[in-house]
């Protein structure tokens, strides 16, 4: 047997007090990638958090100029150790080294450290807020106590919980990790971590302000998310699996962002059908079956209106699907819960039209799937038929008239996405304008013409939506600086003599941080009192 | 027995469906008022809920200058019957007629709604994001259905369930909302709802946006705030009954905003008492007895050092706490309540050193009371020693040495505020420094040299903090136009055409709103493309 990888606690990689142990698998194989990794110990998840909370009183005094440098050597540095990184992450995930591995996930994933830098560095993102007639001054600051991030299976750097996104907004807004890995990858969770380690010392920061575990029981993870000494939690994954945590972190009145589930409706009306039919089923075929459609806004519903058009785009996406290359799935896991999922919809009402059964590619795979159901059937079961089918399935359906497409809007649960496709000569404006207030209040990102796959790492983003696509809808997962304002708590100052503010509140600002001082948004200085 | 009243349901004052009664309280003479109000059944709150949500639909047609006008319309409506209201305010209670009542809350519950209008009309709140390279454009919407508000029963008008702060930051960010009235002010309450009426319908806004039901049994006041169509609620009250619905709430992943309770800890380091310690008796005196305590606020715990300057300070404040007036509880239920808590601190091991006893003042009233307990016994049952006693009652700790205050201040639970006293001449500036930093984390608001019971409704204020003291340390109760954004969703718009896109977010700025364009804040167009 491989022998245990060693887990990183307190600025050491030290031998696991497990209470068992994982080895995972290569799903282009099915065989074993050769490591062994342990599951941590309510014990050492202990001695984790409470390094993480000495952690966290300590980048207190750690000048934000210091998490930035942290974040760009770190990006640095899994730019140096890239091959490396990369081969064992598609070993890991099955992913494509080229294009996705190498020329689109590790980019963004350093792109975003980098940006988190960019914004620790301008610390805009605190939103200063100045009222200098009541003499009270706000802020937003790090929380008290580390920050658990629990990455998901489908981005093996970009979301990884050391390096991922909600990584680098809790870093750069000044708390620490504590990095779980998702068990499909520890691997590249590894050398990611071994990068951090390095890139903290380069730094001067603190060396728990990265910590790393790879898997805990159930109830140990109900522990960790709701200890006292824990300040938050960032999870992607699975829906079940988040609402046990969700519960737990919510009885002890911890904060949680969750990323739990998003079937990300798109609408495609039939003035757009008769125009670009041909050029949209292209668009979604891509889209949905890009990286076997393990995307978190993969197109997983659509909905069109009873019509010729309709039968013909139909049949273009079938003809798409049967004949595209099948991809390989993250794991056996994500091949099973997606034969579940697609036996669950047709159970439902839903007819598979192409596709429907395991395999059809390389190791884990599934053939690339569409199902279809009725306006009617689908308004008699709308919950079932709106369970997430993750990977390369989607589902048609097909509205007898304007207002039934109305009727299955209102009944869509909260979303990351919806899209709406519309002609360029404006015949479906009408039918726009019935749809899209009803779509707009059910997801996060509302999208014109385009497909929902593409995240840009964008300021405006929202990566979020109503639950149950997140628990929070007021907060995006992705994009600088507003992912991370999640890690942060509002701090007021009143009456707080001057020379005791933290500095991005003080009358002068060299910097040039954007503040809002009575009520007008300005780098400049607070006007000397008239 | 007197006339049932009626609830208030969809623009209609209609006899209640209910499940039982109650009649308030005059807390002045122990008398009822001679009212008597339903308990709504669970078919009553489901109508409720469905007309906020329809409401909730129709008000994305309406302009925020409209929502802006109601609440201008109510304001004034306020003061149209300002004695009526202040007399009914003072029969339910107990608070006094002036300055109280007249000359501070009901003018500070109209500026609210003035701030909120100008928040509505300005509509920066929605923090518009522009990313015009990426063609992505961001901003704060309205959430979908009805915001629960309850009210809490320490301010009839300002944090009224109809009138208050979350009643106003709801309304302006867009929301219909359904009140709950506080039992000990329900004739207050439905005087503030006809207000309301009257005033939607001047502004034309839908009838259903403010809707009045004045009590539920637990169960039912469960599904209201975890109900499909309720979007989020908005809760000031006791922790108990706070967190039962907390659970609701979390269960059906609705937002829940919480202010449950607070003992806002005030350090007087040594310097200070030395300096003027005659002046800081007469400032917490008057804190801490004002409104009989009965302030969010209240300075419930004060952390002194052991010394002479503290023992002279102690002798000062129980002089004051003896001579004092005694002033009239809000009702029965707060006198028992804070005999409760008086006698469960002298169980954790303080010691009594004036007052503790009931009586003392004109109806409902309990003895202007200072516990005292040394910070070795502090620190051995810091649970029971923090809990709130709410109402003329505060706990002095008297710690042996700083590092005991360092100690003590960790063992902190979440609260609204944190003060800390220090001298001029510089003396208290090495303890300031070691002190302020724990105490910062633990608080929403900091304040130096100032007692924390003024909340100024200032865009700077944080009237929330850590839990328990709420439910989110992002985000604040007080204060425009942050206290709008706990009502809002997150809303992206991708590649979305530009006429389709909302108002805030075109191109043209003709209202002048503050909006991120591409990094920089400013209250112009959107720059012509290069």
């Amino acid at each position: 047997m491989a022998q245990l990888q060693p887990v990183l606690i307190d600025g050491q990689w030290r031998p696991s007090q497990n209470t068992g142990s994982f080895s995972p698998l290569n799903p282009s194989t099915r065989q074993p990638t050769g490591e062994r990794y342990p599951v941590s110990s309510r014990e050492e998840v202990e001695t984790v958090i409470e390094a993480a909370a000495r952690a966290s009183e300590v980048l207190l005094g750690v000048a934000p100029e210091a998490r930035a440098r942290f974040l760009g050597l770190f990006a640095d540095r899994i730019e140096a150790r890239r091959a490396e990184l990369v081969a064992m992450a598609h070993t890991e995930s099955g992913l494509p080294v080229k294009p996705r591995l190498d020329d689109v996930e590790l980019p963004r994933t350093t792109g975003q450290l980098r940006q988190a830098a960019a914004a620790a560095r301008q610390a805009s993102w605190t939103l200063p807020t100045i009222d200098t007639k009541a003499g009270i001054r706000s802020l937003l600051a790090p929380l008290e106590g580390g920050v658990v991030v629990f990455g998901p299976n489908n981005f093996p750097m970009a979301f990884n919980s050391v390096a991922g996104g909600d990584f680098a907004a809790a870093i750069a807004a000044g708390n620490p990790v504590i990095g779980t890995a998702n068990s499909s990858h520890p691997g590249t969770t590894r050398l990611l971590a071994e990068e951090a380690l390095a890139a903290l010392a380069e730094a001067g920061l603190p060396a728990a302000t990265v910590q790393l575990i790879y898997r805990t029981e159930h109830q140990v993870g109900q522990r960790l998310v709701s200890h006292p000494l824990v300040a938050a939690t960032g999870y992607t994954g699975s829906r079940h699996a988040g609402l046990v945590l969700k519960e737990a972190a919510d009885r002890a009145g911890k904060l949680i962002y969750l990323e739990l589930s998003s079937i990300n409706p798109v609408l495609i009306l039939p003035g757009a059908l008769r125009e670009r039919g041909a050029e949209i089923a292209a668009e979604f075929t891509t889209s949905c079956l890009m990286g076997a459609g393990q995307f978190c806004t993969n197109p997983g519903v659509v909905l069109l209106l009873k019509g010729a058009e309709t039968e013909t785009f139909v049949a273009a996406i079938v003809e798409k699907f049967r004949s595209a290359a099948v991809g390989t799935l993250l794991g056996e896991g994500v091949e099973r819960s997606l034969g579940q999922s697609v036996a669950a919809l047709q159970q439902a009402g839903a007819e598979v039209l192409v596709g429907g059964a395991a395999g059809g590619g390389t190791g884990c795979s599934f053939q690339n799937t569409l199902l279809r159901v009725s306006g009617n059937r689908f308004l008699a079961a709308p919950e079932q038929l709106q369970q997430e089918a993750f990977g390369n399935a989607s589902l048609l359906v097909v509205a007898e008239h304007a207002a039934q497409a109305e009727a299955i809007c209102r009944t869509f649960e909260g979303n990351l996405t919806g899209a709406l496709y519309t002609d360029r000569a404006g015949s479906d404006e009408a039918l726009y304008q019935r749809l899209a207030p009803l779509l707009r209040r059910k997801v996060g990102r509302l999208l014109n013409d385009k497909m929902p796959t593409g995240v840009a790492v964008s300021p405006a983003m929202n990566h979020g939506g109503p639950y149950p696509a997140t628990g929070h809808s007021g907060f995006t997962a992705v994009g600088m600086p507003a992912s991370l304002r999640r890690f942060a708590m509002l701090q007021s100052f009143d009456n707080v003599r001057p020379d005791r503010l933290p500095p991005e509140l003080r009358d002068q600002n060299p910097g040039g941080i954007w503040r809002c001082i009575d009520g007008v948004w300005t780098q400049g200085d607070v006007p000397a009192a008239s």
